[in-house]
């Protein structure tokens, strides 16, 4: 912040515009503190519907919502676009791209990346889809691939281009296996006259033997179906070995032949340096007590993907969804008031409020607590569910409209190449052109 | 085409898929003739607003279609996304970036691209707004230098990123410096609570005394008048001399200190290699007869903006607007059917609807034959106008939400910045990265 800023409010420092860093934000409007947040992006983006920017049903702009515009009318908010590299606890200040800023409270909500689990073969190859900029690249990806295809004259010469391999049967995979056999089913041969939906296959590849696995028995199964009666081949036990750009390999032989590798197979936590080793735990994540400080840290806060709040209570942690970084940003913030004006503080409980996952475009499965069920009316609930998710932010009625046209016309989105991917995912800092001054 | 397409109809290969080329397209559906088009991009820009991407209030995805998608009930249509480098008119083939393609026909409809007259300087440092990624270029290059904006500590050093200087007060300058006004005026304070309009300046530069040269004067001093009232400085009169990435000099002297400079003052066809020199004409367009065939080449058409109709009737060719090339483009497809069915061809007339430019968010100027207004009517009838226009995609309701809602609210758009900016700005082969392989 500038220095000429005298304020006599204590400053919050929130890092990371995500589901947490919001409402934690959110939670300090009209309070008497300074809200600072930082985010290498000027947007939020709406994870859950990710996908289909990268299948190109949804335009990015409907999942992406300005920082800035959405907190216009929060008076104690400010906003800075950098990068944060380290944390000075001692001197209650952090380093960024943008220079050295101090904090009376800081709040470390930056979420988590794509884990590779150090294999470098496939971390080069494969893609991955974390983030806008990442979707975009794998949906350029998929299009110029099919654009290759029809070039082709053979079914060998062809095979490549048309094999989509998705590794990790999570909630990502599985709904990007499910988009791509809806591109396969519906919209391949109108686009493409040239190419059959027989050209095109779709695999859905995991190390366990369950796809969904955190989800009940019940909705893995469910799942699995929905997604083999939709064309796509599931293979559970399965351990990748390597990935060269045109063949996978798995342990014990089997391999397949794609250009078109999609890796979701693991996560790990976006943690800033400068913290003690010993609270960074498993999938590097910071270990966070009750009210979600960083153990040993009076005034350093860590909420959703990137804190693993590990208690008697919680001793395997929290799962790295939404909801949690949502109820944590609240707990948070509060607590933080509560702080300031002497008051206790409220130990955090996670209200599971449930796990819905979409396969195609009409169908998914929900465990709601005790309630499981399958199908299209879960497939209802999921896109209800995710309309009120997207209430708070103002591009709701677009997306609903875009959502609307696809199911109606089963053609929905824009499928434009507006750039040649590349195999690196394009990050903010790698495409800085030094400017000529 | 793959040369195992057996088929009996003649081949008509169309080259760009603008408003031209489209119209070609259509006029050949379920006739007698295989359709074959070629874009470098695989979707149609609609780039009358093109420069609502630019300054943020529409998403690159409202006003891109995709060329497969729109095409896929024609039977006869089949596309290709490449580039066309040469044409060898003596075999009746042309060398492309997927290979050697024949034709019994061949339209080129490519359009134009941005002049810098030779100015190298100028071209590689300000910006230009032709395409898509150009458009996206250039609106990560605002929404960041506001950003930068926002760090800086004193007038001097802000100045650079808050002044934006657009050369060429033709429709592009003029609707750009209208935007970048009302970002000015409306936005600007909202969104970075740091910054007071009165920081921004935007400035409209032109060599020629008038505004919208070429309306008429009610048009043109009307537009000088809007634009003015809006906080623009019109400087008219005024020739460019160099711009080095930081200060844009002008002859006589003046000079302003500037990272944006938007250069619109000029176009350039966008011609293959292999035509005969001699029918290249001035602003690199390819000469026609009146039935739109480049001159001396009998199965060879050209229209659009890459085309120059130099004849008894238009001796100075004719405008390089719309409505020119979807009339050229519907005279084209019927003529070719004519040619094919051995019939006598109909000489092209351009039927002059009007012109309508936009200034801001609610007013234009519209010269409508002996009809000439301006103001917020004239804004509806624009309105009115590009929406028909966009009748013939499929995201007219999309656009349309998107225009409701920026009107209401005067905060329409996303403005987001997906990746950073790049001084030259980013082309299809330049983005190319080598696959290991």
């Amino acid at each position: 912040m500038n220095s000429t800023d005298k304020s006599k409010f204590p400053l919050v420092v929130i890092v990371g515009g995500g589901f947490g860093g919001l409402e934690v934000a959110k939670a300090l409007a009209d309070e008497p503190v300074d809200v600072l947040m930082i985010d290498k992006h000027n947007y939020h983006t709406f994870q859950p519907l990710l996908y289909q920017v990268a299948t190109g049903s949804l335009e990015a702009g409907s999942i992406a919502f300005s920082l800035r515009k959405n907190f216009d009318d929060q008076k104690n908010f400010r906003f800075r676009m950098a990068e944060v590299t380290k944390v000075n606890a001692d001197e209650n200040t952090i380093d960024t791209s943008i220079g050295e800023i101090a904090y009376d409270y800081l709040v470390i909500a930056t979420g988590s990346t794509t884990n590779f689990f150090g294999n470098k073969d496939i971390e080069h190859n494969a893609m991955s889809m974390k983030s806008i900029p990442e979707a975009l690249n794998l949906r350029y990806m998929i299009l110029q691939n099919l654009e290759e295809a029809v070039l082709q004259k053979t079914k060998e010469e062809r095979e490549p281009y048309l094999s989509f391999v998705l590794v990790g049967a999570g909630p990502t995979g599985v709904e990007l296996a499910g988009a791509l056999a809806e591109l396969r089913n519906h919209i391949l041969n109108k686009d493409y006259p040239e190419l059959q939906k027989e050209h095109m296959k779709v695999y859905l590849v995991d190390f366990l033997p369950k796809v969904l696995g955190a989800m009940s028995d019940q909705a893995s199964a469910a799942a699995k179906d929905f997604l083999t009666k939709m064309g796509v081949e599931v293979l559970l036990n399965v351990k990748v070995e390597s990935y060269d750009g045109n063949e996978i390999k798995f342990e014990g032989g089997k391999s397949i032949i794609s250009k078109n590798v999609i890796w979701s197979a693991g996560v790990t936590g976006v943690v800033p340096e400068g913290f003690n080793e010993d609270i960074i735990l498993r999938g590097n994540k910071i270990g966070t007590d009750n009210i979600c400080r960083a153990e040993g840290y009076s005034n350093i806060f860590a909420i959703g993907d990137v804190a693993a709040m590990v208690t008697p209570e919680t001793p395997k942690g929290l799962p790295g969804v939404a909801q949690v970084a949502i109820q944590q940003g609240k707990n948070v913030g509060k607590n933080i008031l509560r702080i300031i004006r002497g008051e206790p503080t409220e130990p955090f409980k996670y209200f599971d409020k449930g796990s819905l996952a979409t396969i195609g475009r009409n169908k998914a499965v929900a465990d709601l607590g005790k309630i499981k069920f399958q199908g299209f009316f879960a497939w209802m609930v999921w896109m209800f569910v995710h309309l009120i998710s997207l209430l708070g932010f103002r591009n709701k009625v677009v997306v609903f409209v875009n959502w609307v046209g696809s199911y109606i016309s089963n053609n929905g989105g824009s499928r434009l190449i507006i750039r040649r991917y590349v195999k690196e995912p394009v990050l903010m800092d790698e495409e800085a052109v030094p400017k000529s001054e």
